[in-house]
């Protein structure tokens, strides 16, 4: 019937339980290397692809992976499920062309930050393939298969933005996989997913880059500074040693959301400023405890 | 001589271990009850002053001190340290008036987070009085003694900033105090200290107040956004949730300094967006990676 009226007919997944899968994940840096491992137990067999000799052996030497290749091709033919795990616009670049590499009814998921345009480019794939847009709330401050763990995961949201075209079994599949490696599945639409991380992960991480900044412009010449950073600017700045290769591409991919996010923290940041150069300490103690308040209302 | 020349005869310490002192803290928040706590069996006697009945009893349930009263003369009469762990402006008019209640050679030490306007009022103490300003580079995001910890100061940078005054018996005592919490003493100038702390300390907290009011302007309309909030929000945001008084305090008696650490910041956070803005992805790349190396350097 749909076929008749110029819907394409969508495959639907090949397999149903996570214990029969093939998993091949595309990139095997923090985040691929991590779901890999976490993944191992859980699943048929896992497959790594990456670019470097040295990746490859990193995974099979730490037990990430039951095989790595650096052919994707060879990686998907036989997969059941593809996870996406490289930076927002080589996911772009890959959606483009993975698709005729897919066997018929694979899931292809991905770990992107930012959902909008890589959703937008899930919904041309070809119809034997099943897509789901997908970003877990982790990370850590280094990058590459080094420092890949498998309980990155735990206890974590893990974002799923499902398309009109994603079947509900599709749908389970993906959602059985986030749950295996330990995270908590949470369906949000992309634009939505955007918009929020834009203030509660991107900005923090150009906000950590301006305070690492800052030190250095002023109080870094003094080499006392470094015996006495305490906690505040650790945890403050920590982000700030995200991988830019991941971080490039979401600032791009998410720019009109994070610039928003960022005229907002300024205006912010000039009124605290105003509150204590005016010396009314009253409005600054009100401020300041309702913004403490906030804060563990958040983090109770 | 020096007292037929006018100078003051300043009085020496009255012992030179530690395990002979009775150790008087003024104040038993988080950080007093941790100092209290860290002390007990480093010292003959941890005598500790608080202003309500509950604190008190905390303090002498939780085997916090020996010894606990709401009235400062009594618990200075014999003490032969006294700390004051006070929010700076309390520490500043104690300084007016503690020093008739101190007995002759008594240390007198403080927790305050700036230095300068604390040193200065500590040069008018009378003679008989050895002054030793101290800053203890720790903290949490609560307060109170409720989440005291006697593991707080360790490994933990204790800045030190002797007056002209201070004996080398007051200080080598006061260094003694520190490394029994296990803290590491760094001795630095006050105006120098304060000027560090004020973009390495003062300035994370605003930033930190600043994205919790964003969030809370922004996204926290969405029931999702706490779903989602990750590491690099909740990191950035912690120091957010500092004690209010103690942080009203720091801001006004360290607000020069702090004004112009959130000068440059503002200034290097514009020159982020603008490099974001413009799309030149070489520079922003350049820029990031540059940033990341320096936060590498800090926290290698």
């Amino acid at each position: 019937m749909s076929g008749l009226e110029g819907e394409p007919h969508f495959c639907d997944v090949r397999v149903d339980r996570l214990a029969d899968a093939q998993v091949t994940i595309v990139g095997l840096g923090l985040m691929g290397g991590s779901l890999a491992g976490a993944l191992r137990e859980q699943c048929r067999r896992v497959v790594g692809v990456a670019r470097r000799t040295e990746t490859i052996e990193a995974a099979l030497s730490g037990g990430l992976v039951d095989q790595a290749t650096m052919d994707l091709e060879d990686g998907a033919v036989e997969a059941d499920i593809v996870v996406l795990a490289t930076p927002v616009r080589v996911i772009l670049r890959q959606l483009a062309t993975i698709g005729p590499l897919l066997p018929p009814g694979c899931l292809l998921m991905d770990l992107g930050s930012t959902k909008g345009d890589i959703v937008a480019a899930m919904a041309d794939l070809p119809p034997h393939v099943q897509p789901l847009g997908g970003h877990p709330m982790c990370g850590k401050e280094k990058s590459g298969i080094k420092v890949a763990d498998p309980a990155l995961y735990r206890e974590r949201t893990f974002i799923l933005s499902p398309l009109a075209r994603t079947s509900t079994r599709a749908l389970a599949l993906g959602q059985a996989l986030v749950q295996a490696v330990g995270a908590n599945p949470l369906f949000v639409e992309a634009q939505r997913q955007d918009y929020l991380v834009a203030t509660v992960s991107h900005l923090p991480y150009l906000l950590a880059c301006a305070l690492v900044s800052t030190a250095d412009a002023t109080t870094s010449a003094d080499p006392l500074v470094w015996e006495i950073v305490a906690g505040g600017y650790r945890d403050t700045s920590r982000v700030a040693g995200s991988d830019v290769t991941m971080m490039l591409d979401i600032l791009i991919t998410n720019r009109d959301k994070v610039m928003a996010a960022t005229e907002v923290y300024l205006s912010q940041l000039e009124q605290l400023r105003e509150l204590v150069a005016s010396g009314d300490e009253d409005a600054l103690r009100a401020r300041l405890s309702a913004i403490r308040e906030t804060r563990r209302e958040m983090y109770p």
